[in-house]
């Protein structure tokens, strides 16, 4: 694994506790951890409980010992690990964004490919479609219970930033992260939308908004946190938040946004999908539920219920607790370890694939160039 | 109409909105308005809409143009007025509670027995019943959609005496108000839970507590609020909150609290229904709403529906918007007026009736009863 | 009044009952109701408590007891009526959308000027503005407690044509109505946001969609419902939803959205707004509440705060009920029109006024416009 | 540890996720699991990753290596094994409720109370009092932030077995589990309240349902499931719901109930507090919440606050993730496996003890009897 501050975390903690919930068919072991730094990454591998760390990944790829590679850095790394540890003939779990830019996306997507050909596996570390009401979602989409989809409306409110003392961290830095809110929680609600009908964006026109443009600079900073360095400031050179309009594929039109100065929404990935037949809608803050509602039962007693998705029968969720006790927000990321290792011990691939991702970078990469020309754009 | 404060305003609001919106057999006509006051009453006359104004209700028993009798004054007057007005042959609208005692109730209940056989009407005044969402409520226990009941849980929550310097009003005066939540908000949940299961309580167990035995005097009030005079204060004599355990006829089992303690909570009148089929849950201060379970539903889709209580076809709202647009305190009033007009016009018997009042009471001294003896008591 | 259906019953119970609640300086008579039909409108008449009827509203000018022309019927009319009355002397209440173009609203609103000069007043019916929670939601704002706005999110959904076999209405015909979800229901979002922002729209991109374009013929219709007559079709000549993005002058952006296809819900008029010190949250199907979040608090406490809007002190509140007890659709009528007569009276302009009416036309054209050039289009 | 179904499920994963996010004095060894059947045994130590298994917790006692001893099973076995640990030497940590009865528990808290003098300590499985916004309640009154408080209302609601087909398990049967839902969930809210109010319950008058009385035999069984074995059925021994009122020493009212049959309460540990400053209200089936009423705010702006307690600096949150990341169920027990050790580990007692553990029991045997009694009874 790379990385192991706020998604190293989460990765760490799905590889140790897949194995005792769910019949795995092979057991993952966590041998070795990356970072930039040797002392750090020691403790850190000492802490979420790797066996071994180094600070150069390269020569993990030449490893026997080691099957997959989990890409937990920021954006700006992923093409150049997630390429070479295919080569290497390393299965790769790449996290969200897959890329900063289309290009290599296109890049990652072909090795992935090519990868394929050899039974190596990539995947897209888009990890809310695990979250058990959200495969739901899909299901009774799938099933046809919403009818013909009209309407998509996703958002995903946060609001870290609404300080304008909050320190200027990587996911602020267009280098490093590749956009703003656009990539980093924006990439969510495309994927999850598109994964939820089936379907795909053909078609934006949006707007990118940078409320505050100067910060302080970090002195240190993991996840969404960070401490600010006295007195010297720097350029935010991302989107704070990201508006667009959408076209589906199929007919639907979409509303969507991603901002992280929503204040007071914490986590708030909303979703709502409007059908002929019925509708849906969920929540991240609240998110073991998902509200349906059947447009083809008796008006007089229909109305969004509120699912508590924790029924035996419901997906992934046999594997925990009795009914009506809920999951948290890594248990999204165990269940993704473990599509992940049954996909690459059957020999299939995992979704969201690598070209999947590329296709979520496409339309990021539409929404950004409709902010700029002010027109919509194909994707 | 006799009183013409709070109750006095909801009543010649139904009164004038009624035939409006409803078709009504007879047109009322809101002839004398009734009070202690000559002034005040002549004011409030103008200010409701009544034709005239009186000091006297007595004198307005002897009038041929008047056929009906509202009573909207503190319960120590509502045996003595309505018993007289339903001799002399006026039909009775009473407000609840319908007594200060059993042995008042049971008179009223007396002499509404005798005038029914002249065809003279008796109803109580527990306008709930005509919410919407309470009817529905209803219907659906009717209907069997909840199977057999097993629990019931009532709260009537409020919090406008938990500041001690609120002042001494008619509502906290044993002699005028018979008792304190128990009868005030206490009652409706009593009416409302046995009206929405169609059976009635057998027996209770109970405790009462007033936090605040000493308050300030009124110099003058009105609905629930009023002024403080300088200085003086003066004992509380009712109960704060009641407290209840209940079992029905019909074997549920019922948990009933009404408190005027309850910070926060403004008016929250809250009902839970189990049965073995399903389950229903009613919050008063979103009053439009209706929550049901469907326990007979594939539990993969399972989940309390709120259902919004304004469709066509569901009760009373016909008559008003379309769905969706909500309807407010005052309508279930309005309800209330149209449902007695039809009675009396139909020349049956309009329900509650006094006979459903004096239950009611029965049930209300069995609890104060059993929070004296501290044992159950049967109704 | 002209008009007796939908509207003309919700204005009717607000001149009705306005008097009897709030001190007004001068007391409506409801003389004359006008229609097409004289059959009809007589029967309106009589069930809406009108003295008189007419089906010549131009008649109805030239008499010197009536000082007020209530507009209720569809867009296509306005502009006649309203700048008729103004030029014969009377203040007008007029229904929004103001107009069905930008070029009847330009005329609507000199007519308006002239007539102020001569201190005859004209208002447009956005009777939302007069929802107490949005009254309230526009105070908070302008006592900066949201701080400086980022962002505004607004919907109003609905779905009552959502079954394609609902019939072809007049809100379904571009000649009667303008437009379709847009100037219908898209038209209350944009004063309402713009009301509570105390802001105005400056640019705006969007998209409009009609997902059924043929229809049954309707018989006979009134408010959103309609009986299909058998056999014939007709075509869909508006949108049945639309949606935007716009930018106000003030910086803030905002995300829009009108539409009759959000199946389940009912008349959810949804309204977010996000600042730099706090935020709001509003939706008309729970039309009591406004939600707020304040983010100057500790946030160990801090959270969205469900305020129920029926404290003493509320805007409009105090006319009404004890805390806690809801009110209901038609009071925002009964509040547009003490608060247009107040300002009749007073001799003063009442909002909004036919100035802001044509501003929110301005908005919706902008939106048609950029629907067809695909760009952001300037208001 | 011993027992290994649900609670063995949950307590593996808290032993082996706590060192990952805490700071632990000692690390936690998971080295011996203890059942009945051997082979059982040995495959849930396999699943639930504890180094070795035995069919004989005796044996375990006598190991120098075992310094821990965590009680998993059924009521009926927890004195015998606890107190056999502790004169061991071994700490102990002891699922809820304590004991199948006070003379149990009283022998149990003697054993604790001697084993103290020695340095050895007991724990009981009160894990509720970790999840963050429950301890977040408690922090709340502690502060004052509620006043003196009035009233507790206190529900742990589930729907397990409203189908009468359900078997027969344990749960259901009085030797093995000692009561039904009173002592399964309501000594839960029993030990919650009491918690957060940092108070005790005084005396209680209850009463007690069974409503299906006879089941199908259960064949095999796990956490709260089952299958049904063919043909033969068997009598309920315990209640099926708990309802009771309570006054606690500080002179609050409660009311509690427990039930099994709340059709579509999935798990709805429900708490309310209302002091004469503020209140409380929590539900654990959206369980990173806490609503919060400050009574002291201007009534313009108050209303229950939606607390999502994630935030950095509310109980055991900073350990995880960023705000708006929700937890799960097992969080709590990961929380309570921190603190058990932390105390161990400083020597000093954890809470809450065995004698609290008695203190409940007495309060559940309290409610048995004024069931039987139909009377109040002392704690
Ligand atoms: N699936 C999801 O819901 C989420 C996905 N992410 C994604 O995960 C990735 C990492 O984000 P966070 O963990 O939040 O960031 P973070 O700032 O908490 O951690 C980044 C880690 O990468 C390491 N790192 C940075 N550059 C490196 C390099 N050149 N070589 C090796 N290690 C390097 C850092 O030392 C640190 O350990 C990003 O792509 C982000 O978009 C982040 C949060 C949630
Ligand atoms: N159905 C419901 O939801 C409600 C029912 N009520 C019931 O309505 C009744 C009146 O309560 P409110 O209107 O809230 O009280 P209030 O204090 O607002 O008004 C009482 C009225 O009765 C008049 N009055 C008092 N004594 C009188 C007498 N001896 N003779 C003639 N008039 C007298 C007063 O002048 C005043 O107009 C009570 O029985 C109360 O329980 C009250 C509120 C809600
Ligand atoms: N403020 C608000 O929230 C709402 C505003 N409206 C607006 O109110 C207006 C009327 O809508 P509704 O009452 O819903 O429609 P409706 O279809 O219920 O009623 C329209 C009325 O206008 C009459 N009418 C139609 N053409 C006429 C003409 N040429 N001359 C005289 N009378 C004519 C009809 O006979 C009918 O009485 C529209 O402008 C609409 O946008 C409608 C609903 C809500
Ligand atoms: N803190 C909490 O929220 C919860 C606490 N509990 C408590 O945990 C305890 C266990 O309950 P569950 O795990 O739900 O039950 P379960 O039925 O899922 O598991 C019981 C386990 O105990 C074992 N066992 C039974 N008798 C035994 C004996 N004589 N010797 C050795 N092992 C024996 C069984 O083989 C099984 O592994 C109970 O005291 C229960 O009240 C249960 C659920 C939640």
């Amino acid at each position: 694994m790379v990385g192991h501050a706020f998604m190293g975390a989460a990765h760490s903690q799905a590889w140790r506790v897949a194995p005792h919930f769910f019949d795995l068919p092979v057991r993952p072991v966590m041998s070795v951890l990356c970072g930039r730094d040797t002392e750090r990454t020691a403790a850190a591998a000492e802490r979420l409980g790797w066996a071994e760390s180094t600070s150069d990944w390269k020569s993990v790829l030449e490893r026997d010992d080691v099957h997959v590679v989990d890409i937990c850095t920021p954006g700006d790394t992923h093409a150049e690990i997630a390429i070479a540890a295919l080569e290497a003939g390393k299965h790769v779990l790449c996290e969200k964004p897959m890329a900063n830019s289309v290009a290599e996306a296109v890049a990652m997507a072909e090795a992935a490919a090519r990868a394929a050909e050899r039974g190596v596996r990539a995947m897209v570390g888009f990890s809310y479609r695990r979250v058990p009401a959200l495969s739901l979602a899909r299901d009774l989409v799938a099933q046809g219970r919403l009818g013909r989809i009209h309407h998509v409306r996703a958002q995903y409110l946060q609001d870290w930033i609404v300080d304008p003392a909050a320190p200027l961290s990587w996911r602020l830095d267009k280098e490093k992260a590749g956009s703003g809110a656009l990539g980093d929680i924006g990439a969510h609600i495309v994927d999850a939308t598109q994964f939820i009908l089936g379907d795909t964006i053909r078609e934006v026109t949006g707007t990118l908004q940078t409320f505050v443009s100067e910060r302080p600079l970090a002195s240190a900073h993991s996840g969404l946190s960070g401490t600010a360095a006295t007195g010297q400031t720097g350029p935010v050179t991302v989107d704070d938040a990201a508006l667009f309009l959408a076209r589906f594929a199929g007919g639907a039109v979409g509303s969507f946004e991603a901002t992280r100065f929503a204040n007071g929404r914490k986590n708030a990935l909303r979703i709502e999908v409007n059908g002929s037949a019925g509708s849906l809608a969920f929540d991240l803050e609240d998110m073991n539920v998902l509200q349906f509602f059947d447009g083809t039962e008796d008006p007089a007693v229909a109305g969004y219920r509120r699912i508590l998705v924790t029924e035996p029968g419901h997906p992934y969720v046999d594997a925990w607790w009795p009914a009506g006790h809920g999951l948290g927000y890594e248990h999204a990321f165990t269940h993704q370890a473990v599509d992940f290792v049954r996909a690459v011990a059957e020999g299939t691939d995992p979704a969201p694939s690598f070209a999947d991702g590329l296709q979520v970078q496409c339309v990021l990469a539409a929404v950004e160039e409709s902010a700029g020309t002010r027109t919509w754009q194909q994707v």
